[in-house]
């Protein structure tokens, strides 16, 4: 097995200089154990939304390529600092910025794309006994522009690097222990999973509930790359993200989420005919809104009736962008109501179990829970609930599919 | 005459929003007359002393490799600004690291040497009309590690561009309105020079007097760069530093100066044989002290007596190395005095006008002001007085040689 690690540490874990001597302590420890260790680290703490606050001072719209010029000295400034702090304790460091180690990524600015990593020079370094600390979120395209990845860019450049050099695995330090069966702030029979797969975690990460952002996990699934989600504040095991074919006893269930900030809007009355929904989407898709769960019935008079869900946040915005619409067919009218919660089961085993929705169904039934919408994909099944009940369901079901922790 | 011209704008103009946005402006007037601009800027304000305590609290020796890495970041802030800056006024700019025009060094790190510039990408961006904002004070060595450039390093950078780029000139935006023949605040009739030759300028910056750090000086007489001094708060000519042969009129004597912050140092009763004085300022050499007047005189009974001036903050240095050397002698003695100034007059005209010298002594003598040391070079006078009587006599050389401003 490969002697090389990648290890991610975010913004909080090298928040101050007292938390960047913590983790090349940490490092050390790693160091001695014979690791050949590639580190990629974040902007400190709240470097980066300074660093934005100070181009809103400037421009309103400021160009996207000089957005990434600016950005990137964040993580700059820690990987520097981190190399520091090595070398204070004895621990031969490097640092590198994303385009010194040759991560190559398209030219779209502050959402690029890694295309390829050289991964000559990590690996002469490696074979000095040095350890490498790389500036995540950051590359540089063709031309040696500096390109940002956005959100969730560091552990992303952690995986991409993994991958690159064929690394044990990826350990991605978090502030909490691993991946969990479900919030535990508002379960709290909610356990830590020792595995989970790729695709679970994706689904968990698009509910909001994943420690990690889905391009990562995406390039992970995609390279094959083991993700070892661990705490920042201890030596513990974490959750490992895998492959599906390596998780022996695949859990009917593994995670259950409730998400409550997310809007209901009904768009009735609508005439029958081709291209309607279509011409919806089209206009929240424009004003990149998020729908979640969708519901199309036809009523009588062949008049339609299409539901969805889209974050608080976005309801002026969609009806902006709706009403033009219905003002347009003559016909149609807009309603929308908070009071709604998503209530998610995701597991890699439904696959194979049959019976998985209708037990959660049955469950919210004999507690008088309404379903008012249901949206199913091959690993997930969604219910939209009254938000009142949200917590309560969602310990429910956490309890009928069997993750509450042995106590 | 090339359309291109180089600005570079100080820490000082680049300290806030508000000021980066008001650089820009001036950028956008010239851009308008048609010139072809490429801009150099230092960090903000106090930024590089922040990032340096930063790395105190982490390291008390930090690898020089990790602090160029670190203090890089202060001018790649600045350059992601301005161009944003521009942009929001309609300039099309382009921001770019060192590395990023090819700015290559040696790999002496917090201290380096550039070696070459490839000017292709600017002159592509030149030529498609976009404003090139170039990060200030730091290069990147053969192995695309960041190196910077030690003090004045953004002077540097922007008249090695302009010697690259075969520039007009190169403008060095400061706080005052160019090279005056004093300083203003010591002698009221002090007047800013039209033009000043470089050695003169040299011989000003090493006494401290300079608004430009030598090495830029150096590297513009190399190449033969017009440099241009000029206030970043108004629209004045300011002062050239141009070749000697481009001075028509030349001046017997362009500035005066006053150093107050120097000490003498005298190593008395000395054996007076061959290599003593190669030791003293071998050590002294050794501690990095700056050593300026120098003057040995042989006493009676063959023992000899040494005296220098130095930074007053480095005599406790100075004595610390020198003392081991009386004791390995055998013999001498080491005594200071604080209470000194030096009094300088710069010109090259003085290598054809002959008696400059004695009208400064003579002046000097006529009040009664004693001459404790004398030195001299091709184009500059010092002595060395009593500081009581400092600024009395730096009015009165500059009224002797014809500097005060017609009133």
């Amino acid at each position: 097995m490969s002697k090389i690690l990648v290890q991610k540490f975010g913004g909080t874990s090298v928040g101050d200089p007292e938390r960047i001597k913590r983790v090349a302590n940490r490092i050390k420890s790693y160091h001695e154990k014979g690791y050949q260790l590639v580190v990629v680290v974040s902007a400190m703490g709240h470097t980066t939304d300074e660093l934005v606050d100070l181009a809103a001072k400037i421009s309103t719209n400021p160009p996207k390529r000089e957005m990434d010029m600016l950005l990137s000295t964040g993580e700059q400034v820690s990987i520097a600092l981190l190399a520091m702090a090595l070398h204070e304790i004895g621990v031969p460091a490097r640092s590198f910025t994303g385009g010194q180690v040759n991560i190559v990524t398209d030219g779209n600015f502050s959402n690029a794309r890694i295309e390829s990593i050289d991964t000559q020079r990590l690996n002469s370094h490696l074979e000095q006994g040095h350890v490498c600390i790389v500036a995540g979120f950051q590359g540089v395209d063709q031309n040696q522009n500096i390109t940002t990845l956005g959100r969730g860019g560091s552990d992303t450049t952690a995986v991409a690097l993994a991958a690159a050099l064929k690394a044990r695995e990826c350990e991605i330090y978090t502030d909490v222990d691993g991946v969990y069966t479900t919030d535990p702030n508002k379960v709290e029979a909610a356990h830590k999973l020792d595995q989970i797969s790729y695709d679970e975690m994706l689904e968990l990460a698009s509910l909001g509930a994943g420690v990690l952002h889905s391009r990562s996990v995406e390039f992970a699934k995609k390279y094959d790359v083991v993700i070892h989600v661990k705490s920042s504040f201890n030596y513990n095991e974490g959750t490992k993200v895998v492959s599906e074919n390596l998780i022996m006893e695949k859990l009917k269930v593994t995670g259950v989420t409730l998400k409550s900030d997310d809007a209901r809007m009904t768009i009735g009355d609508i005439p029958d005919k081709p291209g309607i929904a279509a011409e919806i989407f089209e206009v929240l898709s424009e004003k990149r809104i998020n729908i979640d769960v969708i519901v199309q019935s036809t009523g009588k008079d062949k008049l339609n009736t299409i539901s969805f869900t889209l974050p608080v946040s976005s309801v002026r915005d969609a009806k902006e962008g709706l009403e033009p619409l219905i003002q347009k067919w003559g016909a149609g009218t807009i309603s929308t109501d908070e009071n709604i919660a998503i209530l998610s089961a995701v597991g890699v085993g439904m696959k194979s179990h049959s019976g998985v929705a209708a037990s959660m169904f049955k469950a919210l039934a004999e507690q008088n829970i309404n379903i008012e919408m249901i949206s199913t994909s091959e690993i997930k099944i969604s219910c939209v609930i009254s938000q009142d009940r949200g917590k309560e369901a969602l310990r429910l079901i956490h309890t009928v599919f069997g993750l509450d922790k042995a106590t």
